[in-house]
């Protein structure tokens, strides 16, 4: 089940980033499963990782490579997160990289590979079946596509996610383009189970970080499918420099204005996308809290009502049960909430304010409001002027089939 | 679907207590909705209501007349919460009492009635349909049982609920017994909507308060089946004082000590047994956080643990995916946690140790622990000495469907 229809986009290419796209049978056999990235000398790389404490095993060793080199290979599995596994786990993560840069030759260290796993947590990492697949992924490395990459990252997703932004400034065209997987566990907090976003620009490398960090925190950190942070959860953002522009180091660089805004907008598209395709979601909710004391209480609220069953199950149901969010709302602990000021609306339809059932409010206009597949819930407490929004879906039996019928 | 086989106990008489149930037919019709508690005068009666901002007009009027006068009556409603009812809903309330106090004559005041309500929010009480059958619960008052008050309390139950205790003490037989009902939007905050309990022994009303507020917090306030904590709990605990003690007026009497000991092990059967009816239920789980650092930390745990879709879900399913249990913990923002020191228990089978999967541990004993109707999540963080649990139940399809299908 997804929200919607996605029609997988004509992505551009990224000078000097190409693909390697393989079946090693990690988990299923037929099935694209490891990806490999190779990235041109000279491109800077930023990554933000899980801040789960029992972070995998790849997600250990790929941040110490990305601190001591520049990565100029990312390596991902799918079928197996190669997390809770302990001293095994991580020499596994390294084989990875080692394997693959053995293979490239003295011009690859093991430390400018980073290792990305994805799947099932607690089992061994199938080491010999990647290791004998890398070959075949670095051979591919002229033939496989973005659709190839965002369809080998995939686990519980039902389809591949891309998005890309093309733009011109002063005559020259610069591109971006990205890919992200996930469907559940989903609650990511710096980052989410797996993302890539690789532009051809030329920017400085601590530039880079601040801005994926910054358009992580709106995009990534606003979403939530079932409230469990990942231990695999990573965003990588690669810039080439293959455009050939005049290296951007300041924020105050007209071109880097415009490269960040279309960063922030492909950094939601990508978040948004995993949300359109929860495990079993029907529903594409996003909750806003306006008129909040600050960032954190509207974060907090809104996160609150996008983690109560209740509401998720009442919206699977488009039933305008809105008696619901109420109780969320009033669960959630804001100090001194004056009830009289808070107003709740349903896509624009009115249905609580005076600390009751808006007057205007009808069931036919709840009903109508609920039954969209895009549904908006917005909460204003009337305290002070901060607005946050966060997406999530709703709770459907496929989400408990998914979850229960077999070991994800 | 609950968990285990609840057969109705055999409940003793409390002197100075009795019932009346009818049907008036609030939501349903055919169905016991509407149940009169009559207390002897000289009783004390202790409450703890709900934290939920948004609470339900019942409760606005039950707190504030609870502290103006003893109780004589209580009256409550199912059917209907008239929670988020705006200033139509405290004139329900009132009138609910009022009616009552008219009946009963000059003996009773409307502040000495207590009313309740429970069922769907958001919905004008149907005040005419109550105040029509009061007169009929009152007749009732020689004949009803405490079965009769068990099922008359019931929403999405699926059976009543009842506990109870008798012990002799210098030769004098004590009893006490009571009732709860819960099923849904099951997270208390002081108390869970409903539960009344009470004794026959003669107890001072501030140490009965006092009392009550210590065994809600280690029975109600420690279940959850869905995070969400309602606009209606109430719990109401009375002490008729008919049993002819002196009363009980300091912690240090051999009585009260005696009494407070069965009162917490009623309310913890009580409680839980809410959680073995909980919606959807098909486990009982009991989640031990051992060795944290301090309460909160162990709670906070313990619940984001009980929270947890994914985990709820691998209950359901019968499987030892404890890798969502591993993630739970790491993301639960424990500061400076050893992963090193943690121990993860399922039913006594050691699964995760050292910040891995434990040696010992085979599929076959996780998959046989796993299989089990009730299941301890024992956690221990190694850090210090505090020890906590909380219950809840799995996340089955029957949850969705219970609210998915229909309002509630």
């Amino acid at each position: 089940m997804a929200v919607g229809v996605a029609n997988f986009p004509d992505m551009p290419q990224i000078n000097g980033l190409r693909f390697g796209v393989t079946e090693a049978g990690v988990k299923y056999a037929d099935r694209k499963d490891l990806v490999v990235f190779e990235i041109c000398e000279g491109a800077s790389v930023a990554g933000v990782f899980t801040k789960n404490a029992f972070c995998a095993a790849p997600v250990t060793v790929a941040k110490e490579h990305l601190a001591k080199a520049t990565p100029r290979f990312l390596i991902v599995n799918t079928g197996n997160a190669n997390a809770g596994t302990g001293e095994q786990g991580l020499q596994d993560a390294l084989s990875m990289c080692s394997v693959l840069a053995e293979i490239e030759g003295q011009d690859i260290t093991c430390e400018q590979v980073l290792p990305f796993s994805t799947g099932v947590i607690g089992e061994t990492l199938p080491i010999e079946k990647i290791a004998a697949a890398i070959p075949k992924a670095l051979s591919q490395l002229e033939h496989s596509t973005w659709f190839d990459v965002a369809t080998g990252i995939m686990t519980t997703d039902t389809r591949p996610k891309a998005a890309c932004r093309t733009f011109s400034y002063k005559g020259k065209v610069y591109s971006l383009a990205g890919v992200s997987k996930g469907a559940g566990m989903i609650k990511p907090n710096m980052a989410t189970m797996l993302a890539y976003v690789a532009t051809d620009i030329n920017i400085a490398p601590s530039l880079l970080q601040d801005w994926l960090q910054q358009t992580t925190e709106k995009s990534f950190n606003r979403i939530t499918i079932d409230s469990d942070t990942s231990t695999n959860d990573a965003c990588i953002l690669i810039a080439t420099g293959k455009a050939g522009n005049t290296q951007i180091s300041s924020i105050d660089d007209e071109l880097g204005k415009r490269f960040f805004e279309e960063l922030m907008s492909i950094m939601q598209e990508l978040a948004q996308a995993i949300v359109r395709d929860g495990e079993g979601a029907t529903k594409f909710v996003e909750i806003s809290v306006e008129q909040a004391s600050s960032t954190q209480e509207a974060l907090n609220l809104a996160f609150n009502i996008a983690h109560s069953p209740l509401v998720k199950t009442a919206l699977f149901a488009s039933d305008p049960n809105w008696g619901r969010i109420l109780a969320v709302v009033g669960r959630s602990d804001l100090p001194n909430l004056e009830i009289s000021k808070v107003q709740i609306t349903l896509n624009g339809v009115c249905i609580v304010e005076n600390g009751a059932r808006a007057m205007s409010y009808t069931e036919e206009a709840g009903q109508k409001a609920m039954s969209s597949e895009e549904i908006n819930i917005t909460v204003s407490l009337g305290r002070s002027q901060i607005n946050e929004s966060v997406w999530t879906t709703d709770l459907s039996h496929e989400y408990v089939s998914v979850n229960a019928d077999y070991r994800s």
